[in-house]
């Protein structure tokens, strides 16, 4: 089944269990993929459903719904740095394919770049390529662009950490073991651009409640730490 | 001290206390960096050691052997299918970052690209680059590519593990957590290619004493799923 092509559908797409193909996704199924009347694929929603679907026409049948559980148990929102090139897009696909419920690009101390709306499509286009691909049932939500001020006050969750590397801080993992029999369904993880937070980031941080954390004795790259924190989080709530 | 910088050097550059810069990291130090004499860098040999050294014309001279320890405890082996394109470039940072000790490019079934020496001479120097960067003492070995074959029975490892998503295999989490009382130093981590190992590559790593593992209930990209093995191992390893 899983091997089945997934393409992520509009809710507006869908009606009476028949969902009306747009001409992109029409191009891709029949010309790039070669599928003809009568063949299957799975139709995502990106908010939890997968419909197992026989392409008619322009059209998608819906045959059934499918039981997928690939989503984590637990919502990660990752509040990142806006690191400088294209780093956000390996950040994006990476957190994608390992559980990521929200992304929030945010602008620091160190980082004032503030992206065009143009790479805001990019990273939700690229959210829901690594969706499909990493086989997940929900597309992550990539927040508008917002200051690391606006950020620790508009966003609340039982668990928040912040990564720094440079203070002796205890390791994530300590702190994830501790919580895990815990219940509580959100974590939000701080991770900042290359150069790390500033000292005045990191006491408003601590001051909302994050905890510092470390990602180990190294120091990471900006674009290598969320990964670092994702891989922890999923495995210790799937293990 | 961190804040230095870091510059590795041959075994060989380095006589009586003295090291003798070869022009291209002379050309860093006063070009790029604009450094003068009596201005400090860390020179690292790469096999665990950190000089503070002092610029002085074409000359370091060593001031003092510093104490650092951002080294695993344990060795990591990193098996590696040759992926398409330029990913092997981010892994290979990526994984020095994290603490590798070894990584083995890895001819597979379904990847049978012999990489020229060029490729692996710039692996090499992206493993120098990130080991700098990241504050290393010893610089990762990167391996002559082998087949799969080879490589099962030229390696040896208290803990091996095969990782492959579909078999509903438990999670490398599990097992690491179950052996960590365990005195083992060693553990190789095997990684399939995109559309993953064959089964009679499965088989063989099985038969020769790997266990096959799961990375998580998503479908990770070859390139993310390096970082996600490794996080997991250093991270329980520092904890």
């Amino acid at each position: 089944m899983s091997q089945l092509q997934r393409i992520v559908v509009s809710p507006s797409q869908l009606q009476d269990n028949q969902i009306s193909l747009t001409p992109e996704q029409l191009h891709y199924l029949v010309r790039v993929l070669r599928s003809y009347d009568g063949d299957k694929f799975i139709a995502i929603d990106g908010t939890g459903k997968w419909w197992l679907t026989k392409l008619q026409g322009e059209f998608g049948i819906v045959l059934e719904l499918l039981e997928v559980q690939t989503e984590l148990p637990i919502s990660v929102t990752l509040l990142l740095a806006l690191p400088k090139g294209n780093g956000f897009d390996d950040v994006v696909r990476a957190c994608t394919e390992l559980g990521v419920a929200n992304i929030v690009p945010v602008l620091s101390d160190r980082t004032l770049l503030n992206p065009s709306p143009q790479k805001l499509e990019r990273w939700r286009r690229i959210a829901i390529e690594a969706t499909e691909q990493s086989e997940r049932t929900i597309i992550p939500t990539i927040l508008e662009p917002m200051t690391f001020k606006a950020a620790l006050s508009a966003l609340t969750a039982e668990q928040k950490y912040i990564c720094e590397g440079r203070n002796n801080n205890p390791h994530l993992l300590s702190y994830l073991q501790n919580q895990k029999q815990i219940t509580n369904n959100q974590i939000i993880i701080a991770i900042g651009p290359e150069g790390g937070w500033t000292d005045t980031e990191l006491q408003l941080a601590t001051e909302t409640g994050y905890q510092p954390v470390s990602l180990g004795k190294r120091i990471l790259r900006a674009i290598t730490a969320p990964t670092v924190a994702l891989s922890l989080i999923s495995a210790l709530h799937e293990v």
